[in-house]
């Protein structure tokens, strides 16, 4: 299965990558890659978000605004950037603080229809 | 009350901007400023966004990574990023999908600290 390859490209490229995810909505991994000694809980991140993106999609819905497309949240200590794969699935990155933020999304984005297909 | 000047000075200075407000958690608009015939029922999205910031707010506690600072959503035709200005208000800026993103986070990040000044 390349999932694992994709997201390993993914956390290498991108400067202060800890550790990428393929997650379902339902809160099951898909696939993921994790730096070595990650500084938090990657897997309970993964999960939290995937009950997050529940409620910013049902606000998406209301609004009206088209399909949601990427969230992020940035914290103290943390970027988190999640990109919608498909209605069953997304790509979630985690970054240190310092990360590179604006790469982090570029390679999310060049990869979801990627994966798209091969979850398809 | 100096903050329909600070958000009409967030909107005007970035690329694509279509409105901003300062919120309470509670959805109630403590302050906006919007173009005019915005695209989108930009108080709506406020509203809802403030739903969606208490589900981010209650993941990043249990996640233990810091205090919350930035949120942003993308779907097809919209770019929204809140930015918490304390714990009882938060800053909300609407673009166009192709608006300048960077030059948005930047400028809420600049006006996050003097309007938590002035709501103290």
């Amino acid at each position: 299965m390349p999932f694992s390859a994709a997201l390993k490209q993914i956390v290498d490229g991108v400067e202060g990558g800890l550790g990428a995810a393929i997650m379902g909505y339902d809160g099951i991994h898909i696939d993921e890659y994790l730096r070595e000694d990650p500084p938090m809980d990657l897997h309970l991140l993964a999960v939290e978000y995937a009950t997050v993106l529940k409620e910013v999609k049902r606000t998406v819905d209301v609004l009206g605004t088209g399909d949601m497309e990427e969230v992020s949240v940035a914290t103290e200590r943390s970027r988190v950037i999640v990109r919608v794969i498909n209605d069953d699935a997304f790509l979630v990155l985690t970054l240190e603080r310092d990360g590179n933020y604006g790469k982090g999304r570029y390679l999310l984005r060049l990869a979801a229809p990627k994966l798209r297909e091969l979850l398809s």
